[in-house]
C-alpha cells in the first residue's frame, strides 16, 4: 500500500474546505488514503508574512468572486459565512482527537465541520457548535467538547503546525504527495497526473 | 463577433508567459481575439501591498519548484532565467508601439520576447537585446528600439498600469472575460468553461 496523501487545510479557507470535498475521490482514484491535517494559518502567516486574501486591496474583492465561482465550477455547494475568518482550534483540535484512532471518523467529521461553515454559516470556532457538528456525524459529542479544552490536543495541534511550517506549507489546501508540495486546489489536476505518471 | 479577451501580463511573470503560451488557443477555441496588454507589477504592488513570490519566505522556494513543473504540466518550454526579476519596461513599450496599427505583429513580438526570457535566458529588460528580439520576430528593430525612449510610449505604458489598476488587476496572467475577471493560468480551464457556457 503506497503511502497516503498528506491534505493541510485550515478550517477557515475556502479553498481548504473545496479541497476537503475533492481530496478523497482524487487519492482514491490512485488507490491512496488521504492523512487529514488541520493547520492554523495565522501562525503559519505569522513566520511566512502572509496575510488572509480577503483583507488585501483588489485580491480581497476578487477572492471572495472566485471562492463562488471556484465552488460553482467544482459543484460544490458553497455560502460565504457571516462571520469570516475565524479561529480554527476548536474544530482542528476535535479532528485531531480522533486522527489517530479512527481515521475515517476524522475525515468525516472533518468534512462535517467544513460543510457546517461554508454551506449552513454556523460559527464552528464556538466549541459547543463543533462539538455538536462532530456529534452529527457520529462522533462522541461530549468527548468532541472536552477535547477542545484538553491541554494535550493543544499540544498536538502547535506540533500540527510547527510540522508544517518545517515542511514548507504555508497556505490552505497544502497537499503533499510523496514529498512533492502543492499548493491549493487549483493545482488538483497536476496531483492527478503526478499520481498517475509518478511524477513528470 | 464577440468582444476579445483581455490578457493582462508582465514580462518578468512566469506565470504571465506560460498563459502567453496558452490563450490564444483557448481564445480561438471559442472565436474569440486576444487583446494584449503588458503591465508593471512593481507599480501594482505598489498600490496592493503585493511582493514578487519568490522572494516570499517558504512561498519562493515553493514557487520556482511550481513554475517549472507546471511549464511541464502544459508542456511548454521554460527555464528560470539568471536575473529575475527584471524590470519590463522596453518590452512593454516595444509590445504597446506594435499593438494598435498590427495586433497580430503585437502578439507574435510578445511570444518572442517571452520566449526570449524564459527559453533563451536573454534579458529583455536591455532596449538592444529587446528591439533585436522583436526584429527577429518580424518588427523593425530599429523602430522597436526607438519606440522605447519615445516619451508617448512611456505615457501609453503608464496609462496601461492605472488603466489595469482601476479594473483590479492584481497579477499575472490576469485576463477579462466580458467583464469576469480570472487570475492566474491555473483559472484557464474556468476560463474555457465560461467562455464555453456564457459563465456559470
Amino acid at each position: 500500500m503506497p503511502a497516503p496523501i498528506d491534505f493541510y487545510f485550515d478550517f477557515s479557507s475556502p479553498y481548504g474546505y473545496l479541497g476537503a470535498e475533492l481530496i478523497e475521490a482524487l487519492a482514491a482514484k490512485h488507490g491512496r488514503a488521504v492523512a487529514w491535517h488541520p493547520v492554523l494559518l495565522g501562525a503559519i502567516f505569522k513566520e511566512t508574512g502572509g496575510a488572509p486574501l480577503t483583507q488585501l486591496p483588489l485580491k480581497g474583492s476578487y477572492s471572495k468572486r472566485d471562492f463562488a465561482r471556484s465552488a460553482r465550477y467544482h459543484g460544490v455547494a458553497f455560502r460565504m459565512p457571516t462571520r469570516f475568518p475565524i479561529p480554527a482550534q476548536a474544530p482542528s483540535r476535535i479532528v485531531l482527537s480522533l486522527r489517530d484512532r479512527d481515521p475515517v471518523l476524522a475525515a468525516r467529521v472533518a468534512k462535517a465541520l467544513y460543510r457546517a461553515y461554508f454551506v449552513d454559516d454556523q460559527d464552528i470556532s464556538d466549541p459547543g457548535i463543533a462539538a455538536s457538528v462532530a456529534g452529527g456525524a457520529g462522533a462522541d459529542a461530549a468527548a468532541a467538547r472536552a477535547a477542545v479544552d484538553d491541554p494535550a490536543l493543544k499540544d498536538a495541534l502547535k506540533c500540527e503546525v510547527v510540522q508544517a511550517i518545517d515542511l514548507g506549507v504555508f497556505g490552505s489546501p497544502f497537499v503533499v504527495v510523496d514529498g512533492e508540495p502543492f499548493w491549493g486546489v487549483d493545482r488538483f489536476p497536476q496531483i492527478d497526473r503526478w499520481l498517475a505518471d509518478g511524477g513528470f
